[in-house]
């Protein structure tokens, strides 16, 4: 019979050969997704200390060979540092990270920074220098990463003393095609600064253009908070985790004391449908009281829904900076809905309907998606935004012309983003969401709706009145020949009474 | 300053947080997944056997509570079985597999067969059951994934003496919504079905209802086979692997025995341009030495197309039978594309486009997606097919109207298909495949553009005759009437003329 040779490789080997997922298709793609990574990285490590981020870019020509070039990449963050002792896991490790919390960041898989280091390795054999500060000394390493074994490969380490710097620099080289991703590195960084603006973004590419988006807000965000997890999305492991860590003895103690929304009230009723004694030892539970435990929580249909403070939206004020800033509209609408949930994960939608300006006309609407703060620039169609934007929302139902400079808006936050791609291009329709981000977007449309028919009327009366002022003189010196007088009447008072004055609508701020 | 908590977690712990990216997003795609990846398992453990495949499927509900329901999932093949020391791991570790070699298979990743359990497993908390037999003992397991160590663990193990069966059973319970999933779940028997023409597969659903998919074709496709990699798909990471394991001493003889397309000459020529030594010690080669190595190849230009014989495409006939015997069209045509490469990966592009019989008719083409004879059924938009077919193709060229009964079949067989996602949905558009598919739609496209003239052709033909056939006769007896002649003229000869032998086309087999 035939033999089947079995193999086990390390999660390392795993994105390596896959790197396909993750995003780094193609060298064109690996350098968006290079600088990507690098950036979010460089934003979640500011937010966590309430910093107002400056990040500087870099990018530069090492060997031309074609289409494809050898670049080295440059970023440096004033973010919170990195620990001595965790930069080469943090940079070297497959999975290895500080993303796995139950709070919004714009990381979720703990594989950016290394997948883009990786790449930069398999492609130009070459290590990468990661320095960083928390404010004592300045640590710099060259690493590597070894795939197989999925650990870091230390070739060098120095320890500088401070003048004062913290913050993180990484730098590598990697293969790329800067002339291919150039739109999209800029899109990127334009839409990014749109979504956070208190950060200042400079970007120096390969042609030596400086790129610069200065922050319009000077308040740091509230750094999003860590929660206990919510009933509603525990399974079987996480329960099995929880009860073989906590302190708790009796099970009731273990309920109140590990989930949100558990008082005791609700412990006991869950403790009931499970046919479990409040008592019931944590440690010497069998496997079937645990299902028990389980199934009980899913059935018991009525816990509240999960905190929303460990979110961290824009904010309405923050949003219409940032496209103001960018796209100066005549009109803008901007909607944030209250916290809502989906299988026990908090999110929040917010959306913006930007109108005029220098927003461009093209044959669909442009659409601008966020998750957690970062713009999504690929698989657009994939998106539950692009389905309630073009195929379920009607936009007649509103008086939207087709060919119109109309910019959306949609930006979901979450401890939790559906992604359906490591490469975090497309969210997941889950209906909750789909849910809210319609509703949204349609009362939005409604102000629009209304805007529209303001000018609409406001042209309307514009043109009657030019017909007015332009035959009314006319018809004046008409009459005043026709009954021989040599005075023509003053028109002026009329053309006042029938229009001036309403034409004069006041404007949206 | 703030602190970060940094953690690294196993492989089976990223899947389990993450499921969404390996598709089981919500209970209906789990258990279309889970059906899915263990239908795949079974025809790839058939096909390295050179086996015709039975594969039974089984679906039971155990437990109903609302629209979420508990079902035992069953399936069975007649493979080529498991090796008992193989079993737990192959079923209870994440990427632990047979599939991380250079030939084709429906698995890629190492982890659908283990996802579906383990899916099931933290859903209901309960063990699954593996049998399997090479022909001698059966060996059957209890097992549960220790996810936190990526480990499996064995609740039972007993062994029975053989009855002369052969093939694999995977039992297990998991969560569950077959309402929703049903159709989606049909499409794919069938599609898979239409793909592999050689397999009979069978499913009783939860209903009790019984599908049934008989083989057509009674000749089992050749099983790929592996083979060398191809220079052009060589990164660093995999030369300094191939390095570090080989035997050859020298450069030259390592290249020679390493890589397809390498001959005396090409190594050669390659060392050349890489500056190195023909006798360089392959373990004493320095860092900048493989990177000169690296690029050396890259500067190569004129490497010969990658083998094909690590393909197996479905074939003109079996895609014919497989279309026919679900479609019974009125026309079909059949294309398969020479054997084509992508960054050192071969791959064979099939088409086939058939119209009528039982092809439903909607407001756009039916488009069936196959990749290495696995049907993808979600995320169509993402595809690179959707993309040639409904974006880059001007059907009116090839005067198909709008709202007919046409099927696009398209099928891409390569030792690595280049998904966007985990799930295995989207083919990514990578160039040369692109090209390969819209060349082969394009010569389909002539095909069918041809098969629409001549209907179109016979049937003025037959409206002309008919109008013939309805005046000659009354002009036949007016003229009659008029020259006074008591019998009328016989016309026949004169309708068979002018039409009759014209209508009857020959028609394509």
């Amino acid at each position: 019979m035939s033999e089947v040779k079995f193999e086990q490789i390390s999660p390392a080997d795993f994105f390596y050969r896959n790197r396909d997922i993750a995003g780094f298709t193609n060298p064109s793609r690996a350098l968006y997704m290079s600088i990507r990574e690098l950036v979010e990285n460089s934003l979640d490590a500011c937010e966590i200390g309430k910093i107002l981020p400056i990040i500087k870019i870099k990018l530069t020509t090492i060997e031309e060979k074609g289409e494809v070039e050898i670049y080295r990449l440059y970023v440096e963050d004033n973010g919170i540092g990195v620990n001595a002792e965790y930069i080469p896991r943090a940079f070297a490790t497959v999975l290895y990270g500080s993303k796995y919390v139950n709070k919004q960041s714009r990381g979720t898989f703990g594989l950016g920074g290394t997948m883009a280091l990786l790449y930069g390795q398999i492609t130009t054999n070459q290590p990468a220098t990661v320095i960083s500060s928390k404010g004592k000394d300045i640590n710099e390493y060259k690493l590597m990463i070894d795939i197989v074994e999925n650990k870091p490969r230390i070739l060098d380490h120095k320890v500088y003393r401070n003048n004062n710097w913290r913050g993180t620099i990484i730098e590598f080289s990697l293969e790329g095609d800067y002339q291919t991703a150039k739109r999209k590195i800029i899109d990127y960084l334009r839409e990014t600064s749109i979504a956070n603006p208190h950060a200042t973004i400079s970007f120096i590419d390969p042609k030596g253009r400086f790129y610069f988006y200065e922050r319009v807000v000077n308040i740091a965000p509230k750094p999003p908070k860590e929660a206990l997890p919510h009933p509603l999305g525990i399974d079987a492991e996480t329960m099995i985790r929880l009860l073989s860590e906590t302190k708790a003895r009796s099970l009731f103690n273990f309920l109140t004391a590990n989930f949100q929304k558990v008082g005791a009230k609700t412990a006991k009723e869950i403790l009931k449908i499970a046919g479990l004694p409040l008592t019931a030892n944590t440690k010497k539970l069998k496997h079937e009281d645990v299902t028990k435990l389980i199934e009980a929580i899913k059935k018991y249909n009525n816990f509240r829904a999960p905190d929303a403070f460990t979110l961290s939206p824009i904010g309405v004020d923050s949003l219409r900076a940032g496209i103001e800033k960018e796209f100066q509209p005549d009109f803008i609408e901007v909607i944030q809905r209250p916290p809502s949930a989906y299988s026990g994960f908090p999110f929040i939608i917010e959306v913006a309907l930007a109108y005029g300006g220098k927003i461009p006309i093209s044959d669909m609407y442009q659409l601008y998606r966020f998750a957690n703060k970062i713009p999504l620039l690929y698989d657009e169609r994939a998106d539950v935004s692009w389905k309630v934007v073009f195929e379920k929302i009607n936009w007649n139902n509103y008086k939207v012309p087709k060919e119109v400079p109309l910019a959306i808006f949609i930006h979901l936050c979450s401890t939790r983003i559906p992604y359906k791609t490591v490469g975090k291009e497309a969210i997941a329709d889950r209906p909750e969401i789909e849910r809210e981000i319609t509703i949204a977007v349609r009362e939005a449309a409604r102000a629009l709706k209304n805007y529209l028919s303001r000018i609409e009327r406001r042209e309307a009366k514009k043109k009657r009145l030019d017909i007015f002022a332009k035959y009314l003189p006319k018809i004046a010196q008409f009459s005043a020949k026709l009954s021989n007088r040599k005075k023509v009447p003053n028109i002026e008072p009329l053309l006042k009474s029938i229009g001036l004055e309403e034409i004069e609508i006041k404007e949206e701020s």
